[in-house]
């Protein structure tokens, strides 16, 4: 693997699944692939999971790991080519890419969206332009349209949940249900979830008020309904989110709370696991009583999220 | 043990004090303990000395170490239980302490204390939920009420003084004293000290303006004197502490600078030796020719930080 | 070398310059002489490959690094002596430094100009008073009026072009030439660059518009002119950097496009690279065609930052 940005970066991803149960059953046993090898870890926006379980991860793999607030411990950066810097931006990517590029062996990048500008988004400047310039492997720690290794760990968590429990069918009904927000957040966590369970065996339902639906690219073939109640019906797995408009981009259209998931939303799953990606506001999104009952994966998941960040670092050292 | 919150959480004081010493006398003997072990450091709040010396500690015991800035590197989180979370935190402690231990062998935590309302900062809710929801030790890294860690570090500080000077009694006089100081600073420090002094072979006296009484429960058996002159007779060590009043909590009643400490002041002890937390303010607190005179110990003090974090993990690593 | 706060402190530059050329052929062939040293990087400002290199250097060398933002991961530092603390300034460093240096085997410290009192500045109070204080080497990482591991990374950058190409004469030519900025930037790179050219054997002129003259001390023998084109004739090396008046202290006189660097501007040159420490404005200083022509060496020598590192800190460590 020589980059991970997206699902299109994932050869097999029933191997690389399989490489992070594995990775969670013996931490320690590739502690030589990452001897003498730096992790760069480069955050435009905070992160409290992404970044202790990658660096973990890594830990575990034996590289060392050097963290940077970009804006704050360095100074901002120009994206677009071509302009007079003299603007608030000190430094070029094509510089900083390139520098990091020489101490780092992997770097791995946080970049938001902006949702201010939906094209700008979408084309996610700033991992290419880091992909371009950096030429070392770059991994996706959330990026403006994608949160993969979140979506790994997603997947790490439901193949677990499967062998642990025999009540879950082979092929699972997983829902991806909008939840309610006062503020407009990006759509990456639930376009990447959908991008991955598009590709895996499983009846996926996605299920939001209308206005909420997300680019086509990452709907693929799932079945999209406005009615959460029909679609929470038999369900294995329900993975909230909160995102914010993709068609009015940016905004939020509706804070309706009969979307945020509470036990009775969950009485009408075939005893369904509940998943979030989290940081969740609690009551506002999801009641109490659905994340401190025994249906609710979250800490799980994110658990998960070390053993998918050493999966997809195992896989870039071994290929170095 | 399996925290550190406070004293009660030590079984053998003398034990823990040596085991410091043992630490500074050959720094990296215990080196396996921490092999593929890690500790977050999670900071609400700034630090010098703990950040750096427990950072330490945890590398000569062969340990990773991971920190956070809460708020900065990543979001505010919610304390409370069962509230509705459309604030400006948007996570729960719930959550991230749960996910952080999964992450972490053992977490270190500093949360000040707030000044503003007394019985929520007495009831030490950070270390407490932490505490319940993390699943692993936690390490008291300063808290609302409490600095065990220096307390640690003082009273290795106090044993090696003794061993150096044949001068100091047995059971030393020590005198903990208010210093003036124009902004209210938390009682951790001083509560601290008190507790641990009570339970020392020593005769503790604590001075300060009317108006700064400690808490009953850190007070202890301790002699009480708003004379600071009469305190100071014949002690062997001075402590010196800002904080702001307990009973007018969080308030700032008196500036007096006739209580910062001087030469004056330490002629009056038995060639007493003088400590301090640090940070100290020059010559508002105490004066430069205090500081640095050959009685002043809050160098070799803050030095010692470095072995009491190590005799605390350590303590902790060979139970896990 | 017991600290390196300047070219002073180097008794052998060609030794060093060799000992970083072969750190870059084999960099962790040193790994012993770290282990269980500890450095302590100290930010008074932002960095970016300063604090990269430097902490990559160190980990090729097997040691321990902790990084410290002042005023942000802990308070603000009184440098000066003898003054009552009742301002913003928490801690003195008499007490900071002297705390870090038990901490720490090594330290580095950022501390640029303010550019508001030039005899503050150039007197390096910063440096100086954490050599005086902390009792182990102290590392400049760029300091009021120099940043000597980037002269060092720039001497291996012109020692490494040499070798690699039979048309760079035995002593070249080497430009420094001032660029518009819009903003007041320190004298730091270019005194530093001027001190250690000086010492070398290149044929070193300055360029720059009038009232940029650099302090006595660091122009020494170089030639200076106040005419670019006239300058840049047959270099071999041509290194650009803004820098405000040392005359009239920390003022932009001048913003003049015509100062930037463009490829008309190198074909008057003899082939002649072109170097910048970065970050680097583009087409505000230097044109997109300057720094993406194969005559660039700005990503070369960023990357030997890490090599000027290690083998100061290599220095330091075998006469330790």
């Amino acid at each position: 693997m020589t980059n991970f940005l997206s699902l299109a970066d994932v050869s097999n991803i029933d191997a690389l699944i399989q490489s992070g149960l594995d990775a969670k059953a013996n931490p320690f046993a590739d502690q030589h692939l990452g001897k003498n090898k730096t992790i760069g870890m480069i955050f435009f926006n905070s992160s409290l999971r992404t970044r202790m379980s990658t660096q973990k991860a890594a830990q575990n793999l034996g590289m060392n790991v050097m963290t940077m607030n970009v804006g704050q411990d360095s100074w901002g950066l120009e994206m677009e080519e071509g302009v007079l810097m003299n603007g608030d931006k000190a430094e070029h990517v094509r510089e900083a890419a390139a520098v990091m590029g020489r101490y780092c062996n992997i770097i791995g990048i946080r970049a938001f969206a902006e949702l201010k500008d939906r094209d700008k988004d979408y084309r996610e400047q700033v991992m290419h332009q880091f992909a371009k310039y950096a030429r070392v492997p770059i991994v996706n720690l959330e990026s403006a349209t994608r949160h993969p290794l979140q979506s790994l760990a997603d997947c790490i968590t439901i193949e677990e949940a499967k062998l642990k429990s025999s009540l879950i069918p082979a092929r699972p009904k997983v829902v991806l249900t909008w939840l309610p927000h006062f503020k407009p957040l990006p759509q990456a966590v639930a376009n990447s979830f959908s991008e991955w369970m598009n590709a895996r065996d499983v009846e996926f339902v996605i299920t939001h008020p209308e206005g909420y639906e997300l680019a086509p690219e990452f709907v693929g073939n799932a079945r999209v309904t406005h009615n959460q109640d029909e679609a929470f019906e038999g369900a294995d797995f329900i993975y909230g989110k909160n995102w914010s408009s993709y068609a009015h981009y940016g905004q939020v259209l509706t804070q309706d709370s009969s979307w945020a998931v509470t036990m009775a939303d969950l009485r009408l799953t075939n005893n369904g696991k509940f998943m979030h990606c989290l940081p969740v506001r609690r009551n506002l999104k999801v009641a109490d009583e659905v994340l401190d009952s025994p249906q609710s994966l979250v800490i799980e998941q994110a658990a998960n999220r070390e053993w998918s960040a050493q999966a997809v670092l195992k896989e870039i050292l071994i290929t170095m």
